[in-house]
C-alpha cells in the first residue's frame, strides 16, 4: 500500500478518468508504484468555474483521507484543495497545474496556458501569481469551444493550435501548458502543430508523484 | 434592501459575530445602508485550517446567495470563497484579508502580519503572492497563543505588541493589519504600543463596502 | 471640524472642481463627515505634466496645512505630494491614483489605466511600480484628444471605449480606471461601453476617506 | 540506446559520481530506463567557482553529444552548461539546480539553499532571479567547513543542521535544498534535525529525466 | 558651452557644493568636458524631508533651465524633479540615487544604502520599487546621527562602518551606496572598514554624464 | 599600465574589433586612460549561440588575466564569462549587456532589445531576468537577416529600424538597445529612424569602465 500512487479526478465523468489513466499508463512500471485512477463521485460532471472547485474541495479531502496513498495527485486545473491536502496528509499531495507549470520552467523561458474556458483566464493568471511564476508567464488564452464542440476531436485540435500559436508569436511562449486535464490524447498533435513542447498536466504532476515515491525516506 | 451590506462570519462563533458588529458600528449612519453582521451556523467554531476554510465555501456561497445585498463582506482573513462569490453575485464582494492590505498600501510602504497561530504564517505569505503584494509585505508573524491564553485580554495584546515590535524592528514594517477577524477591541492599544497605524481588517472591507454601496451606478 | 474631508483639486480649474464635487456627492451623509472640495488657486488650469505636478507641491502643501480636516484627497492623478503631505500632517491623506489602483486590486485581476495624454504614460508606468502593482498592470493608454475635442463629451466618451476595450482585448485588463480627474460624469458609460468595471479615482479616495474618518480611534 | 538516461558529473572525482549514482539508485526500474553516471575526465576534482564552472562547458557538452541518450542530468548544483546543452541536444537535458528549486516548490512555500563555500551564495542569489523565483527564496546560506572538515560526516551534518535551522527560524524557510551535488547520504538525517523536507539536487533532476523520458511522444 | 556638465546641488549650503566638486576632480580631464558644481540658492541647508526635495523642484528647474550644459546632475539623494527635468530639458539629466543604483548592480547582487537619517529609510525603498530593482536590493539603514555628531568624522565613520557591516551581515549587502550626497572624502575608509565596494552617488552620476556628453550623437 | 582599459572582443574577426575601437574613440582623452580593443583569437568567427558563448569562456579569462589593466570590458552581448572574471581579477569587469541595460535604465521607462538572431531572444529574456530587470524590459526581437543580409548596411539599418518601431508601438519601449556588438555605427541613424534613445552596448560598458578607472581608490 505504502507504494500506491492515487490520483483523483474531481469531478464524476469516468470517462475523463479512464482518459488520465491512459495519459500516466507510460509511468506504471514492473517493480514501480501502483498509480490508481479514481473518480470522485459526489463531484460535478465538469469543473468549469472558481465555484464548482471551492464546492468539492470537502468531498476531495474526506476522499484523500480514505483512500492509502504513498503520493497523491488533485486531477484538476484548478488545484483544488491542495494547500489543505497537504496540511492534511502526511504523503505528499500534487496539483496537476503547479506540476506542469514548474515542469514547463524546465523546457522554455515563458510558458503558455491553452485554456478551455474564457471564464478560466483570470483564474490562471492569479495562480501563476500564487506561484510566484509570472515572470515566466506568456498568458492564458480560451479555445472557446462550447461542450458539443469539443467533442469534435479535429476542431478541437485546430483551435488548440490556432491558440498555441498565438500564445507563441503574439506572446513570447516557448513551451505550452495543456489547461485542463483529459486532453492527453491530443498533447503530440499539438506540439507537432506549433513546434513547441507541450506539457499534459496530469503527466507531470504523476511523474512528480513517481519520483517522490521512488526516493521517499 | 438594494442599501444593505451582509457581512458573513464563516465561523459559528457568535461572540465573534458580535465583535465583528461593534467594529463597525462607526461605518453605520443615518441615511447610509443598513450593515447586518451575520453568522455562518454550519461552520466550525474556528476557521483554523486551510482545510477549515475550504471546507466552508460550499455553505458560506449558499448562504451569501440566500441573502440579498448591495455589498457581501466575507469576514475570515484567509478570504474563503472570495473569487467564487465574485464570480456567482452580481453585487461586489470583499474579502477581509484582501481589503485590509489594499488599505495598508496606503497608510505605509510595507505591511506587517500579526497572525495568532503559527500554521497561519505560509498561508499569509502565499496570499501576498496570489495579490501581487510581495514588494510591500514585510513578513507574517504569530502570536502562538493557545486558546485559553487568547481568552486573557492583557496577555493577548501584550503578545500581538511584541510581535508587532518585531515586525517593524527585523522587518521593517510601518503599518501592521490585524491577522484574524473579531479582534478591533485591541486595534487602538495596538497601534499606541508600536507607535505604527494598525490596519483591523473588518473595518477595512466593510469601509471599502459602504464606499462601493454609495458610489454604485 | 475634525469631521470634515478636505479635496484639493490641485488646477485652478473652478469647473473641474465642481465636477469633483459632484462626483463625491453620494458620499455625503446626513450624519457623516463634511465633503469640501477646494481649488489651489495657485495651480494651472490643468496638470499635464510632471514638472506642473512637481510645481504645485510646494503650494499644495502650503494649503493642506491651512485647511484643519480629519483626511485630505489630493485630486491629480499624478498624486502630487502626497509622500511629503504624509510626512507632515497627522491627519491621513489620500492621492487619487494609489485609491484608485488599491481598488481596482478588489474589481478584478489586471487593471488598465485609461490616460488623456500620451506624455503621460510613462507616468502612470513608473507609479505602477512605486506601488509595486506591476503584476496586476494591464498597461495605461492615451485617449491622445486635445483641448478642443475633450470639450466634445460624445466623442470624448468614444475614444475611452475604444481604449478600454484595446486594454481588455490587447492586454487583458478586466477592469480600467479613469487616468484623471473630473471625468466623472462619463464613468457609467464607460462601464457599459466596454462592459467592465470603472474606477473613477476622486471617488475612490474620497470613499477611502470616508472609511478612514468614520473608523479614526 | 533510447531508454538511457545520462547523468554526467562535471568534476574528475569518481567518488563523487558514486554517491550520485547511489543516490538516483531507487530512480533504476526493471523495465525502466538505464540510468548512468558518468565522469567528466577533463574537469577538475571539484567546481568551486564560477570560473571553474565556466571552464568545463566546452569539455561537458562534447561529452554529452558524445553520449546516445534519452535524457541527461548535469550534475553540478552552479548548472553549468546547461542552456547550451539544451540548444544543441535534441533529448531534454536538466541541471540539478533548476530541477531542486523547481521540486522545492512543491513542498513549500520559502525554500533555503545549504550552501558548502560561502562564495557560493551570490551566484545561487542571482541563479534564483534568473530562474524568476525570487518569492520563493528565503536565502542561501553556507556551511563554511573546508575540505578537511567536510570529510568528518558527523561535523558537516552538525553545520548543515545549523544552517538549515537558521534558514527555517531566521528567514522563514519551509523546505531544504542541499546546495551541492554528493551529499545525498545526509539528506533523511537534515531532514530529522531540522524538521523540514530536503530535496537531493541529484535526486529532483534525475526523477525529472525519468519522467520526461517515460513519457517521451 | 555644448561640453559643460552642470552638477546642481540643492540645498543652499556652499560647502556641500565644494565637496561635491572635490569628489568629481577626477572625472575633469584636459580635453574633456567643464564640471561645474553649482548651488541652489534657493534651497534649504539641508534636504530632509520629502517635503523638502518637492518644495525644490520648482527653482531646481528653473535653475537648470537657465544653465546651457551638454549634460545635467541633480545632487541630491531624492533625486528631486528628476522626470520634470527630463521632460522638459533636451540634454541628459542624471540622478544621483537613480546613478548610485544602476552602477551599484555592475559591482554586486545586493546593494545596501547607508541612510543619514530614519526617516529617508521608506524614501529609499520606495524609490527602489520605482527603479523596479527590489530584487538587488538589501535594505537601507539610518545612521542616525544629528547635525552635531555628523560634524565629528570618526564618529560618523564609525557609524557608517557600522550600519555597512550590518547590511553586509544581516542584509546580505554585497556592495554599499552612501546615500547622500556630501560624504566622499569617507568612500575609500568605508569600502575598507566593511570589505565591499563602495558607491559615491555624485561620482555616479557625473560619470554617467560625461560618457552622455563624450558619446552625444 | 594601472591608466589602461582593455575591451576583450571574443570572436576572432579583427572587423568587429575595429569597429569597437572606433565606437570608443569618443572616449580616449589627452589625459585620460588608454583604452585598447582587442582580439581573442581562439574564438569563432562569431558567437552565435549559448554554447559559443560559453567555450570561449575558459580562453577569455586566461586572455584577461594575461592583459593588465585597471579595468576590463568583455564586448559580447552575451556577457560570457563575466561573473567568472569578477571572482577572479581584482580590476573591474564590464558586460556590454549588463551596462547596456543599467544605462538604458537612465534614458526611459522600459528598454527593448534589437536582436540580430531570432535565437537569441530568449537568451535576452533570461539574463534580464539575471539582473532582475523584467519590470523595466519591454522586450526583445530579432532583425532575423542572415549574414549576407547583414552585409546590406542599408537593408539592415531599414529592418532594425523596423523593429525599433515594433517594440515601440506594440511593447511600449521608450528606450533601445542595440543587441550585438559591432553595429555602433548605426546607432545614430537607428534613434533618428525611431525617435527613441539607443544605447550602444560596447560604448556604455566602455563608458562605465571609464567612470571606474578615473575614479578608483
Amino acid at each position: 500500500m505504502s507504494r500506491r500512487i492515487v490520483i483523483l479526478n474531481p469531478n464524476s465523468t469516468v470517462a475523463v478518468t479512464d482518459g488520465i489513466s491512459r495519459a500516466v499508463e507510460p509511468l506504471r512500471l514492473a517493480d514501480g508504484p501502483e498509480i490508481a485512477a479514481l473518480t470522485l463521485e459526489e463531484g460535478p460532471p465538469g469543473i468549469e468555474s472558481q465555484s464548482d472547485a471551492d464546492a468539492i474541495v470537502a468531498p476531495l479531502l474526506a476522499r484523500l483521507r480514505r483512500e492509502p496513498a504513498a503520493a497523491y495527485v488533485i486531477a484538476c486545473f484548478s488545484d483544488p484543495g491542495l494547500a489543505a491536502a497537504r496540511d492534511s496528509l502526511t504523503a505528499p499531495v500534487f496539483g496537476i497545474a503547479e506540476s506542469a507549470m514548474a515542469t514547463a520552467m524546465t523546457l522554455g523561458e515563458r510558458f503558455g496556458v491553452v485554456a478551455i474556458l474564457p471564464a478560466s483566464v483570470p483564474r490562471h493568471r492569479r495562480y501563476v501569481r500564487t506561484l510566484g511564476l509570472s515572470s515566466r508567464f506568456a498568458d492564458s488564452m480560451p479555445v472557446g469551444l462550447g461542450v458539443t464542440e469539443l467533442a469534435d476531436k479535429a476542431a478541437t485540435l485546430a483551435r488548440m493550435a490556432e491558440v498555441g500559436r498565438r500564445l507563441r508569436d503574439e506572446r513570447g511562449a516557448d513551451v505550452l501548458i495543456m489547461g485542463c486535464a483529459g486532453m492527453a490524447g491530443q498533447r503530440d498533435a499539438l506540439a507537432r502543430a506549433t513546434g513547441l513542447p507541450v506539457v499534459e498536466p496530469c503527466q507531470a504532476a504523476t511523474a512528480a508523484a513517481l519520483g517522490a515515491v521512488l526516493l521517499a525516506p
